[in-house]
């Protein structure tokens, strides 16, 4: 794959934007960065002349954004989905500075594609949202301060991913294995709830976190297509004894 | 020198900036890393409603700002000013990625004080301004659209200035979850081998490389103690069943 077409497989994600001039702004900042693929989950107020008018230029971006109704929708298609967010969860999965996640995101789209997922600008991303990606990203802001706008955030991830693909050293050999998209990982969940309800090892009256850590268990290994085709086969043979 | 102190010999300076908004967001940027110390050359508004409101809690950096009337009177007692400009100019001085830049200054800065030099909105340092500084330092920008939003380069520079000083990113300590000991991971492996084989999905006379194929996908993951208990409990809801 030519390095341009890497950075065209980058989509940044803005959850729930509540300001227009935020989606204006982070507009011209991936595209300064040499991205362009812009996604809006749910967005508040848009299209507005006030995202015009912070884009300076950067409108094609705006032109060109896919508004989606849910995060799923967003995520649909890509095999790496990495969430900014500014304080480690609990169960959280595995965490990243800005400019670690950057060089893994780019050997993910060196084969496909994936997605950096910001959230509403008063609150972050949802704990079910975190749950959708499988990788976070952090900014190492100043603890007294850490409130960084949308866009400013926005700024230094398309930045740090410029960087990396900038260096070309930096990027390793493409993994011989394909990654397994975002559904086939989510058929993948449904199917194991399914199987450990017919196993009555989880009770869907009281699920707990059961799922959650299971999520973030096979987050961190980041499933190969091949992966999913053997667990799935596996929970099939589960089922097909837990069903007589 | 403590470490605090080394960012605190740096100003941020902005000359002749034309928007209120834009010094509010390029103080809101600096203190998000830890930065605090602006100088405004002769800015077209200042103060302004619209500063504050950008500042987004940041207001103590505008407060504390110095007004100058000219660049000499900003850099006043500084040992090194770093100009961040887009372009390479006619005989110019050293240019350094903002990367290169941000470790320059900071070896300056431990020393006394230094100065980080952006230009108007519109057009950017003048040759004069530019002749007042030793260094130039450039974000590798998209060539195609290079033009960064004032308060977006900062943020980038303010960035590189603050992973220059954490040097090793200070992320918050990775959750001290247990990891799973060899022996705990190599009963899980012969747990799940056999329940593979009870459900009839591995036959055990034509194994193929199944066990290897998922030895390597819950070795990438570096399974932890709690895990292996999820996935131990639910082998163990599975052989139920299959032995029915």
């Amino acid at each position: 794959m030519n390095k341009p077409d890497i950075l065209n497989n980058v989509r940044v994600v803005l959850s729930h934007p509540s300001h227009p001039g935020n989606i204006g702004a982070a507009a011209r900042a991936i595209r300064t960065m040499g991205l362009s693929r812009l996604y809006l989950v749910n967005p508040k107020c848009f299209p507005d002349p006030a995202a015009v008018a912070r884009a300076a230029g950067a409108s094609d971006v705006l032109d060109n954004a896919v508004v989606c109704a849910t995060l799923d929708e967003a995520l649909a298609g890509t095999s790496l989905a990495v969430a900014v967010t500014a304080r480690r969860r609990d169960l959280s999965h595995e965490m990243l500075p800005a400019r670690g996640a950057a060089s893994r995101m780019l050997e993910f789209a060196a084969q496909g594609e994936v997605a950096l997922v910001f959230g509403t600008e008063m609150s972050g991303l949802s704990n079910a949202e975190l749950d959708k990606c499988q990788l976070l990203a952090t900014i190492a802001a100043n603890p007294e301060f850490s409130s960084l706008n949308l866009a400013a955030a926005v700024q230094i991830l398309a930045y740090e991913l410029r960087m990396a693909w900038l260096d070309e050293a930096a990027l390793p050999a493409a993994k011989a294995m394909e990654a397994a998209s975002f559904e086939e990982v989510e058929n993948f969940y449904g199917h194991l709830e399914r199987a450990m309800i017919a196993t009555e090892f989880l009770n869907p009256a009281s699920p707990g976190r059961l799922m959650q850590r299971l999520r973030r268990l096979f987050a961190r290994a980041r499933l190969e297509k091949v992966e999913v085709d053997i667990l799935r086969g596996i929970l099939t043979s589960v089922e097909k004894f837990s069903k007589k």
